[in-house]
């Protein structure tokens, strides 16, 4: 990719442009593969460097593999809020780095559509880095209009892999995928992480680490089935860790969560079916004074888990809360760890907590029917609102 | 590889008989490392491109790897269930696509074999694809009698990772292995997906997309000891999801399964103390018409989870069961979740379900003693044969 | 790099020794890269080969990836207790593989250490082997000295992805990790694997293949927060296969754990708010004479999980307890599965065991209160010493 000269345009490099190199190599691609009886794509090769893309990338061909040699993150949070950073050793991201400075008037530096049949297979973006450079109109905003990698028509079988993404208002924004994955990411001090939108299938976000800003997503997934949430690990400070939005019969196990508000996983709309279960949960309190100020999403009883909708499953689950009594909102409210906030037979069992204050296990509400909560704690840590209907078993 | 030349044989390329190539590299290789104080083996590597294997790839060295760049997968059963596809973008498999075309007489794209000792170490296989092109008599029987990956003595250490594998008869079909790591693969459209055969231990099959055919498994595990099957998200539709064959202390965690017949995990035989935790189960009938009329491996008193053997603790599990009443066999049974079908001291705990039609949570064989059935649903959803002897607590 | 030319030592070679040429290399990124604000790093790349590393390689700069072509992993012990190996095809390691044979009188095959700020970030160290080649002073003591790698400055977001690493005494040791993530890697037939010392925060040690020596750990954490241990197949013989120090917070989630002494899950100091959840725990007795008579690090009654500490949460795990009356220690002891030696409001639930003999599923220290045990045996199968508080109740 190093070499590649644009045919008319001989002073376009990877280093002042990737993005033009990139589509100039996909427009190569598509004439020498024009048979639709053999076009098995092809990889380009991203050797560790630093590259400014000022072209989006448009992929618009199948079994197109991108890859790096290096993710590259490093925390520009940190760094940002640093002072004088004159004698660091270095300063940016790295790895094969492609900063994100469109000029062309798009938001993205990679956008995946095509039109017509079938939907783009087995592309794969997989080693680099993507970094969005600065927040506007200060480092701490997580604003910026950036997306790393977007998706407007359906995908099968895309793979996102080992990539490193920061500093990004958006990091992946992917609609109607179907058999998506994303494992081994460093997804992380961008405004949201994954944002599954639109609809989905089959897909899986595994294995990664992430943390969103705090007006954003770590991971969201809309009309979702078949989705598996597993082995990730979730940092503060996004607004939810995982976000369920009309998604029914998903997967959210053994992942560590961490968060400075409630609403943890929060499941919005109708969401029916879903299965919480092997995760460890912790609510702290936002340690890094530039943020200790935001305003949280949601109060404290509004649930680590809110649940809305029904046949949920949420077990074996572990709890942590450790909020100072005078930083719980409503004041003087006793939070919130489960709450069932709509919906039938819903089901949360054996999960255990450890909270530095009193707290209700779970919480029902008036609406909710038949649903079971066994062994989450003692009576005087259960609250059912008047007309819910339940089975109910304190620990003895 | 794309400009090794065989001996003798100047006109064989890797497009017109790629396993004729990489055979002669294997013997090149061998050649190299004559001493057996040093054979630190190599890698080939296979660029994106569509490449015929009309001669089975031996392997018969240790530290073999074979490595592409895209695993290429795209549904050819949707292609071929489309009708006219002229005006479609492309119609196959693509990334770096091997077509098994075997013309030598043998089933096998790669066959790994030595005898002797020490057993074959570390041969990796890894981000290419295998496209076994077409079924026959019809693109809906997965039946070809191709065999992706096979082995037939004993590896320690062989690893399969970012595979595309489809429309073969069977993909990948392992004897005795030891530390097998098959993970982030593409296993779908096969009549079988992982079949691990004879015996083996220590393996994991984890974080892969998979998905049989009716008459297949997706993953099989015959007398195994210590294997995880974690993090897969398991598609329909294999005669069962999950088929453990005389196989004592293994672990089936943080699954996702979906399957349109009963038996999605089947423990066939004796097997002992194996753990079925935090998985999420969707049971519903067949989408696709062409399969609609496919008669189902089992009936639905089956179990969607079939247990034989002793010992075995199945807890935390989701299920979801969502089948028409006038599709139930036999006609008016009363479904089944989990079939304890033989053996002593089997636990079911904290399993939840939801389903559209009643069901027995637990059903008990006769033959069966000492289960504890607890937190699994109502009373009039557990139902025990005479003879059974068991503990149960209903959910309150 | 195996044409790199050491300027000053030009019959210095790869295969001499590739930690000088390794340095150089590192040397000359450094002289390439002079400018704070750009320091993408770079890409070495280990052929497969057999290569001697006489000279630690020092890591001092950030984004640097090392990246092989094959883990190369086989087991030395089997060969070196086989007698006479005359007729194997071969008898050692392979793939990438490097031997540790330092002549500069350090401990380690790579040392990773910066003073100054920032922390080191997004070293990648990929898929190839580090093999210690011998132990002193017999092949099954399991010591030499030697280290694979190590760290004894803080870094951020450090990968170790998919290598070999075998007959070290110590695999990885790492200090003050955030962000670590050490995933897909073949650790086995070392003193110790995973030691992550000091303190750490955020990491992720998972689907590893795990194994250490009779004196040594498997998985090493101390003062650690936010560590996720999953997917995990850890084999024996370590003297623990996850060991928390003075650990809060953590997730041990989805492992299949198999050892051949107590103390499987040990919690030293003091642990709080940890969750084991999902895992499959075997213990037998020792089966390769040669270590048949290794005396025990603990003895029966120490608890296959030994938890010191608060707030924890031991649920829907399994464990398999196979070893012969005779063989117990003390003699004529009641062996533990869950001992809670300190600590206040644990949480141990909905445990299954399948034992050859009487066992007391959870034994509760004296000092400890208000500890919950449910569903996890018979009221037989339960002890609490004076003193203790707690809610018991028994498998019906």
């Amino acid at each position: 990719m190093t070499t590649w000269t644009i045919p008319g345009s001989p002073a376009t490099t990877a280093e002042t442009d990737i993005g033009a190199i990139i589509n100039s190599i996909i427009a190569d691609i598509k004439a020498a593969q024009p048979a639709q009886g053999s076009k098995p794509g092809a990889v380009i090769y991203i050797p560790p460097g630093d590259y400014s893309l000022k072209t989006r990338i448009l992929i618009d061909i199948s079994y197109l593999q991108i890859k790096g040699s290096g993710h590259g993150f490093t925390s520009s949070s940190i760094r940002y809020n640093s002072g004088n950073t004159s004698s660091w050793h270095e300063i940016w991201p790295g790895g094969s780095r492609i900063r994100v400075e469109n000029t062309d008037g798009n938001a993205e530096a990679i956008l995946i559509h095509r039109d017509g049949l079938p939907r783009q297979s087995s592309i794969e973006l997989v080693d680099f880095c993507l970094d969005g450079v600065s927040f506007t109109p200060d480092q701490n905003s997580y604003r910026n209009g950036k997306i790393g990698i977007r998706s407007t028509t359906p995908t099968d079988s895309l793979r996102i892999v080992g990539m490193g993404m920061v500093y990004l208002e958006r990091a992946i924004v992917v609609v109607e995928a179907d058999a998506l994955h994303i494992t081994n990411n460093f997804l992380c001090e961008c405004g949201s992480c994954v944002e599954l939108v639109g609809s989905g299938q089959a897909s899986m976000v595994n294995d990664n680490l992430i943390g969103a800003g705090p007006a954003g997503f770590s991971i969201f997934a809309e009309d979702h089935f078949g989705l598996i949430i597993s082995g990730n690990n979730i940092f503060p400070r996004g607004k939810s860790s995982v976000h369920l939005k009309n998604a029914t019969n998903n997967m959210v196990s053994a992942n560590r969560l961490h968060a400075f508000y409630s609403g943890m996983i929060t499941m919005e709309g109708a969401c029916h079916n879903n299965l919480v279960s092997a995760n460890h949960f912790l609510r702290n309190r936002e340690s890094f004074p530039a943020f200790q100020n935001t305003p949280h999403p949601q109060d404290d009883l509004f649930g680590l888990v809110h649940v809305r909708g029904s046949g949920n499953t949420i077990v074996s689950n572990h709890f942590s809360f450790d909020v100072p009594s005078n930083a719980i909102t409503p004041a003087g409210a006793k939070p919130t760890i489960v709450l069932v906030r709509s919906g039938d037979n819903n089901y949360v069992a054996t999960n255990h907590h450890a909270a530095n204050v009193a707290v209700n296990a779970v919480f029902l509400d008036g609406s909710t029917t038949n649903t079971k909560v066994l062994d989450c704690g003692s009576a005087s840590e259960f609250q059912a609102a008047n007309g819910a209907t339940f089975g109910f078993r304190a620990t003895p």
